[in-house]
């Protein structure tokens, strides 16, 4: 672990103390067309046995593979379309027709494609020989009744869905989706589109992470903006009553005017005020409130990007009923050198080109001030810069988290 | 470009001829709130200059650079909150009390954080000396009133929802949502939970595609499965109305019991049928019936998913206001060698591990056969083998479609 400043936690504790105070999630039943994205609540198993029976795996015909020499002339007796089998027995010298899907008939045991046989009237004539069991799918080879399809804990994509209906599930359990209170905080702000205060700054912070949330999997609910006001602040936390978290932006620093704490506290918050050894952004809070969590988050909007993406998206998959691994990092090449670190992690806005051929390439944007929000908005990577990190040349393997791959 | 057996299209010449059909659709207004994952239908541009004046970017004071020597002794005359601006012109031995986001007072040019400073009363002797223009945010330093934030064409995601709310838009011009109708086909298949005719199958279609569109930002609409039978296909084909796509699965092969082409070709559907040299798959039908597009993918629920992640991902995008780029594709190293490609550009699936130091490990499941659903739904990559593809050994390079990374 890196050695950071004393009074000061690293990014991975301070993350780590958050995701203690987590639980996932109650469990709540939707239609399976609903469960896209969803965490699994509870193992999902085969309710039949796929395919049911041995079917065929090709437009064509069922015969006994003795039957099918290459020449052999056959007599079709029938035809079996998917959905509607044949009751017979088929024997010596006879062909059913089949079509993908199509229940293998009894007393078959091979399949000649409908591109491998002449076929005039009622007759067929091989023309590539018959192999037992060649384009058969046998009963079960999907899956059997019984089966795990997907396990408790597993976030649903568009082929587990696929899967499930196979499967015979018309409704999934899954975790009811993380209900997530923003409150941004501050005199000086105001929502798109409303009167500005003078000298104040428009919004940005509670509909971009509401979109975060949303990206997640999570339900957000954008409270009212709370001035710097102690009354307002309490309101502005009760009005989150019934959400799994609140997240407040703003008011988390050390200055005269950051009443964040002391408002929620006399509100019942029972909280942590830690600096974390970061950059951009260094205070952070975290606490409870009730059933509630509560993790505030700097003003600044690229702080409070930066740090939701380190610390709330984590915080939302394990209300989701994920683990809430860190964001997944990979390693890029350095495209312009940069300099030696201080004592503080720093995650540089950059622009990552990968062409799908070897490492990707990473250039950290000139300016790293934290109030370029345009510039977080423009850049597809963070380069992580560990505690005291030497300078390193163009060239050099650094670690990044990739926005882009993250869908935010 | 691959060569291709005649009479059959490259994979790359089906997208091509599909996204030829396709116009995006019109522009609707959204809320800031809801334009996550949309894409923008105008480019968006900066409502005002952000900082709108110089301001601080720490907490501090401000001062004369030239009153700010290392134990000079500053008298403090008053406190600017952000939001709360200060109105005098700061004058010679004086500072004033800032916090973040602050607006700089007339006359002054320099902050000394507060953490530099010892405060008495109302005095401060500064401990590390000022330097003109240190920890000011300049006006305009994020972006400029009438800069472009978003261009046309540009998928939202959270950070650009923030720097779009901070350029003061409540509202965005994005393209309406893609709405495409599925249409299951076949005698044979049922819903989840419904009873299953004999010889039939739980259809896994229509709901793993729902899922996918909905992925991709599309609005699904599911139509009653079908039968096949002329009348029921003709009336989903009319019922998905008002769509800008319409998807069918199944009744695209050329065996005697597909009758979709045939059934929607009396509809008004102009069709084009095409054998593709790939696999999973071969047979797809694109077409129109007036206003609507369709494609017709195969009935296999391998076949249908993989053919919907090469071409009607790319269609969802054409429609959405994006180019609609094939699925991306990287490189990885095989974990076991590949028997030489007959003459049909495979798409193996395949699992795929990256621990972010070096290219992935990729490896195919030794069964490929496309009724196994269970084995597309526990893949995480698609290895791509172009036709006549030679044999490759362990630790070969080849070309993966990362279906982790695609959120499906």
């Amino acid at each position: 672990m890196a050695v950071v400043q004393a009074g000061m936690l690293s990014v991975a504790e301070a993350r780590a103390r958050i995701l203690a105070g987590l639980r996932p999630t109650a469990a709540e039943i939707v239609p399976l067309a609903e469960a896209w994205n969803r965490v699994t609540a509870a193992p999902v198993t085969a309710r039949l046995t796929q395919p049911p029976h041995d079917v065929s795996a090709m437009d064509g015909y069922a015969l006994r593979a003795v039957d099918g020499a290459l020449g052999a002339t056959l007599r079709v007796v029938g035809s079996a379309p998917a959905g509607h089998p044949w009751d017979g027995t088929l024997g010596q010298g006879e062909a059913l027709r089949l079509f993908t899907g199509s229940v293998m008939p009894h007393g078959a045991d091979a399949i000649v494609i409908q591109e491998d046989v002449d076929r005039d009237g009622e007759t067929i004539t091989v023309r590539e020989a018959a192999a037992p069991g060649r384009h058969i799918r046998r009963a079960g080879q999907d899956f059997a009744a019984g089966d795990v399809l997907a396990p408790s804990g597993k976030r649903l994509n568009a082929r587990d869905i696929g899967l499930l209906a196979a499967g015979n599930h018309p409704w999934v359990t899954v975790h009811r989706r993380p209900r997530v209170a923003v409150l941004a905080t501050g005199d000086e702000i105001a929502l798109p589109g409303e009167p500005i205060p003078r000298g104040g700054i428009v919004s940005s912070n509670a509909h971009a992470l509401a979109a975060l949330i949303r990206a997640r999997g999570g339900d957000p609910m954008v409270l009212p903006v709370s001035a710097d006001d102690v009354t307002m602040l309490i309101e502005g936390a009760r009005a989150a009553e019934g959400a799994d978290l609140l997240v407040t932006t703003g008011g988390a620093s050390v200055g005269d005017h950051d009443l964040v704490a002391g408002a929620l506290q006399t509100s019942g918050l029972v909280l942590d005020f830690w600096k974390i050894a970061m950059r951009p952004g260094k205070p952070l809070m975290a606490g409870r409130m009730g059933e509630m969590s509560m993790v505030g988050l700097p003003g600044n909007p690229v702080s409070a990007l930066v740090c939701a993406i380190l610390f709330l998206l984590p915080a939302i998959e394990r209300l989701s009923g994920l683990p809430g691994d860190p964001p997944p990092v990979s390693e890029a090449i350095l495209g312009t050198p940069l300099p030696a670190n201080d004592h503080r992690a720093d995650h540089l806005r950059a622009t990552l080109v990968a062409d799908g051929s070897g490492p990707p390439v990473v250039t950290a944007y000139g300016r790293q001030d934290s109030g370029m929000v345009r510039v977080l908005a423009h850049s597809n990577a963070l380069i992580l810069r560990a505690p005291h990190a030497p300078a390193l040349p163009t060239g050099a393997t650094v670690d990044v988290i990739r926005l882009d791959l993250l869908g935010l």
